[in-house]
């Protein structure tokens, strides 16, 4: 039996689980364009009782869980490989680099964890309809995991967005409304439809579940370290959502008693789109102004969750650090040829802050990689970065090379 | 430690593991243009001594592997997720269907199987090079392990394979060969050039761990199963290998006694592509004269391992059948609307096969889909089977559906 209740992460009110469903609303509650959410959500559990309760020869992952396992779909989520990357490690001077790939996710994000759960929740609730605004993996995630479900996915798109992105959740069977607009225009247009006409919305941070699927890689990192808690974790930042769930999972793990003390979380933006990282440096908020990069999945001029995020870099001793676009495709270069993993640009980011970032690390310390996408969901950008060798005759004397 | 000497499949005569490299030298030893390889190895392991030493409770999979685990690189493939596929199974009147998610290994499909234990191979041998002719999964699979192990990929590919194709090992670093001419002449390239120049030939079925390291998605199958054999697994089929290691993989457990029956295998071919279902059938071989189908990954003309894929649905009591491109793309759209898995089309036509072949089903028995690699791989062909809408103006009166 799932016991928690939601804390307001900024005045503190607790609410019972089915009291209240989106943001605090003594703190906020509403959307306002062009700001951080406020009174984002976090569910507090018992972990005390977590602690005594779990069993790492039989790990009993449910108790983390804030949605009982009998509400959950058949959708395999998790379970991602950690893998020893020593030829990367060797490169930028660590002697114990691990990559956590959850582009192996089924719908090629780390964004199917928070989907997963929100859409268990869903099943909870007798909610036949789960509603976002996304451009990307999220949306591609919630489309997939509504499809094993048996439930509908309603997601709202700027009409900008590349057809390539629109081809998975259009095959999931979700119903796409694309919009004239910015991606703000679709993120209020998606709360006015569930305020209106129904659904549970999944925007990211404003259902505070986002935040509990995202934990999820920070437990599974954790037992795949041999249940120790690494020495830092480098994450690629956007709204600041999955670092902010990151933090969430070492959080709780600290607090039930199961690691004595927090990896150092490492916020990685692009040069662009760098709100988080001027939010922590300056300790002052303000939106990037023009979020275009490569890295698409992490371009955001505001942040839903800056906030939480800033306070996972303060309370872990982290740091934090932006790259250009060119450091961005020379790291997603780097990473598939010394560790066959191919990366989104976005992901990628991480690679370019692991050098950059070199003076914040020990050389023997455990470092996390966190690739939060795969490479096949954007083909051109990677496509920029190579070069196509031109034909030769079929004969062995035209192959060049050693002899 | 790893014993086991290779028997040819034909023949029976037995080599010892370093007698021999490629094919039988009495029965084919060589490559011959327009017809299925002669002479194929398969590794024989002492599975009497393997089934008293296996213990399911801490399972070591080493016992089954030619390659001794201290000599494999560090990429974490396989242990895919095999899940519950009830929607599915509602949709084609099969109460236990499970669908097996290989699209989500490193690279996205079930070819890094084999492409890590020949890098394995290698690295035993020491070996610095590997080469393989391919238009796709196997010469991703390839350059992505090869990236991991510092060792050098060589991949022969016609020139007319699509640039997305190209992306993937050229970003893992291998050396790729375009040649003026087709996928025959690229195999016979790359067999001279590890004749003349050196290197281990990874060609599918050519080099006899290719089966061996698809035999292990066999063994996950069971494992996953409870270790029990299911009632039958449904395979894509192209050149034969991936069913050839299936079938190696589950009759290497029945050997072991640790299985009392094979799994039905049964054989999903494209129409344009159906060489072995027409050598299963009318049990002549005869090569299909102009494969082309949207499912790129299973269309060939000479399947290099025909005899073995023959043996294979002969020996389980399994069966064979086609479907045209029409039914793959159904079954691939299908496929995800009803399970949140997005399949590449090669995939998707076991999809269609269970439609088509119900009638081979019990309504209870245990069904195993194998899906050999992920949508994303190509992009372009789902597209063809989707309607992206129109836009809308940004608000909420212009959202159609349900009020």
């Amino acid at each position: 039996m799932t016991r928690f209740h939601y804390r307001c992460s900024e005045c503190g009110k607790t609410y019972g689980r089915d009291e209240v469903r989106y943001l605090c609303p003594r703190c906020g509650g509403a959307y306002v364009p062009g700001e951080p959410l406020r009174g984002v959500l976090e569910a507090e559990f018992d972990l005390g009782r977590i602690g005594r309760e779990f069993d790492r020869n039989a790990p009993d992952w449910s108790l983390f869980s804030a949605v009982e396992p009998e509400h959950f779909p058949t959708y395999p989520v998790g379970n991602t490989p950690l893998a020893k990357a020593p030829r990367l490690g060797a490169e930028v001077g660590l002697r114990n680099l691990y990559v956590k790939n959850d582009g192996l996710n089924p719908s090629g994000s780390l964004k199917d964890r928070a989907s997963f759960l929100v859409v268990a929740e869903a099943i909870r609730l007798g909610e036949d309809r789960i509603v976002t605004a996304s451009t990307g993996n999220a949306a591609s995630a919630l489309a997939a995991v509504c499809a094993a479900a048996g439930k509908k996915a309603v997601i709202f798109v700027p009409a900008a967005a590349p057809k390539a992105k629109l081809v998975q959740m259009l095959l999931y069977g979700a119903e796409v409304v694309t919009v004239k607009g910015t991606y703000d225009d679709a993120f209020r247009l998606s709360l006015e439809y569930t305020r209106e006409r129904g659904g549970l919305n999944r925007n990211t941070a404003y259902h505070p579940l986002t935040i509990e699927g995202k934990k999820t890689v920070a437990l599974e990192i954790w037992a795949q370290c041999g249940f120790e808690a690494p020495g830092a974790v480098v994450v690629p930042v956007g709204d600041g959502v999955i670092l902010a769930g990151v933090y969430k999972g070492f959080r709780d793990l600290l607090l039930a008693g199961l690691i004595d003390r927090l990896p150092r979380l490492v916020c990685v933006q692009a040069e662009s789109s760098d709100a988080i990282h001027n939010y922590f440096t300056t300790g002052k908020f303000r939106k990037a102004a023009l979020p275009s990069t490569v890295a698409d999945s992490i371009s955001v001029s505001v942040p839903s969750n800056a906030h939480m995020a800033r306070r996972a870099i303060v309370e872990t001793d982290g740091f934090s650090l932006t790259v250009s676009d060119s450091e961005i495709l020379e790291g997603q270069a780097l990473l598939a040829r010394t560790t066959g993993i191919f990366a989104e640009p976005a992901a990628a980011a991480t690679v370019a802050g692991l050098r950059k970032g070199a003076d914040g690390f020990r050389q023997d310390e455990v470092v996390i990689l966190l690739v939060t996408g795969h490479g096949l969901k954007d083909v051109d950008a990677a496509l920029a970065g190579v070069k196509v060798p031109e034909p030769i005759p079929p004969n062995i004397e035209a192959v060049g090379g050693r002899r």
